[in-house]
């Protein structure tokens, strides 16, 4: 495994990797990787030649009172993360390698936005957008690796990939979960003991809601309202949101019908965390 | 020469090409072809091994005031002079085919653009990066030609390029003139036969403000009063900007050094003429 910082490089290994005919995965990352990250490089490996991990923290994607300097960083311990996994390239650029002056162009995204975390980080899709397009120039692979569990990071991707007709395939990776349900994330470790053992119940609302329109239920404030009474009855986290939509376009849904997401965001004293399922409905 | 519709089908064709090893040259347009573009067919045809001309006449850059409908198309001819030019592939897509929906991401110009002629065009050059990156992807290329006689859209490609990082060489073909020095345009066509006879001064007024320079001019603002008085002297058009900027970061200076543009845009009775010249100040 080697790990570069110049995007020249980068390009020129990438070009010599294709020119083999090596097909190549790519899991772009901000590091501190977890094991969601570790199950996308698994996948990665499984599906490709040659894999490429990116670590950036993409300072585009953080609003001006969000904590782009005190995002955890831990390169020693994510470059053996990466061996373990078998990638073969590691890019990890500086923030002056990927933004030498301010962007002259950036991606504007008009979709999928608005609604969900997106609603509450004006710009953040944005800065997510405009880091992929680099990335993906850099890269060149033939396919990208996302993790469900920011599923609206996917739905994003998803547009930009196919309105921008990058020749990429997304790879949606289901989010890992501990045994009780709970969606793994670094900010698990932010709960108190008791309400680690009250987040299970965000999932297992999740379920709950699904199982609900699995049995016939097709009015979507019905089966939202479901979800937010299990969260209430089982936590004392104060729910962010719980929202029902059309997947991916992430639009508002007049009956329960077709691809559709449930999603939540709930607030602990330390920690907020999110969650969701997709599901089909005939 | 084959035409092709289709998004999906092009991509086919070209990555094909590529796995070949085949060097690609990308020409896009808006039809309508003229001298200016056989140049940059003739120049890709020398340089690749394979000549894709685009035809696309992007709703995205035109504003609302400006006339969409009403820009001139020509199939047959642009199809007949492609084949005299040696082109491979002509990609004529329809809009339908380019934005299926609103779009859901665009890209967004933040440099270049509010001088010369983007400064009464707002959004323009993000229609056309917007457009330029879909085609970047749909066509592959190993270098794209675009015409010096928009200098401006060259500088705002030069930034998409680099910004993004596309693995694709900007090649910018100086432009053709008439043997009086008027820049070929389809517009010469409306000028009036004194008008016609009164052009040529433009282009002379720029060697005019060259010269001035050569001589050991660094005045900014004098070199630019002389061509504003060679173009008051010699035509009844009237001056709708003559600007002095860096080249390609289009900012302005303090003193003439660098590579730089002498650049105007003059109105006609019935036609709006721009030229510029690039030069480099030691």
């Amino acid at each position: 495994m080697i790990t570069i910082e110049k995007i020249e490089q980068m390009q020129a290994c990438m070009l010599a990797e294709r020119q083999k005919g090596k097909t190549i995965g790519f899991v772009p990352t901000m590091g501190y990787l977890h094991e969601g990250h570790v199950a996308l490089l698994k996948r990665a490996r499984e599906e490709n030649d040659f894999v490429v991990l990116s670590i950036f923290v993409n300072p585009l994607q953080f609003g001006p009172n969000e904590d782009f300097e005190r995002y955890p960083r831990d390169f020693e311990r994510d470059h053996e993360i990466a061996k373990r996994a078998g990638v073969d390239i590691v890019f990890y650029p500086s923030v002056r390698e990927m933004y030498p002056h301010k962007p002259s162009v950036t991606v504007k995204v008009h979709e999928r936005v608005d609604v969900l975390c997106g609603k509450s980080r004006p710009g953040h899709f944005d800065g997510v957008a405009t880091v992929v397009t680099k990335l993906f120039h850099i890269v060149m692979p033939h396919r990208a690796y996302f993790g469900m569990k920011d599923a609206q990071q996917v739905a994003v991707i998803d547009g930009l990939i196919r309105d921008f007709h990058f020749p990429i395939e997304l790879v949606a990776v289901p989010t890992v979960r501990e045994d009780d349900g709970l969606a793994k994330s670094s900010r698990n470790v932010y709960l108190s003991e008791q309400e680690r053992k009250e987040a299970p119940a965000l999932y297992a609302a999740l379920q709950r809601g699904k199982a609900f329109i699995e049995a016939g239920e097709r009015d979507v404030e019905k089966v939202r309202q479901a979800i937010v009474h299990h969260i209430e009855q089982h936590t004392n986290g104060v729910i962010d949101y719980v929202e029902i939509y059309s997947y991916p376009e992430l639009k508002p849904l007049e009956t329960l019908q077709g691809k559709i997401i449930l999603a939540l965001a709930v607030r602990f004293t330390n920690a907020r965390l999110i969650d969701n399922i997709v599901m089909n409905v005939q």
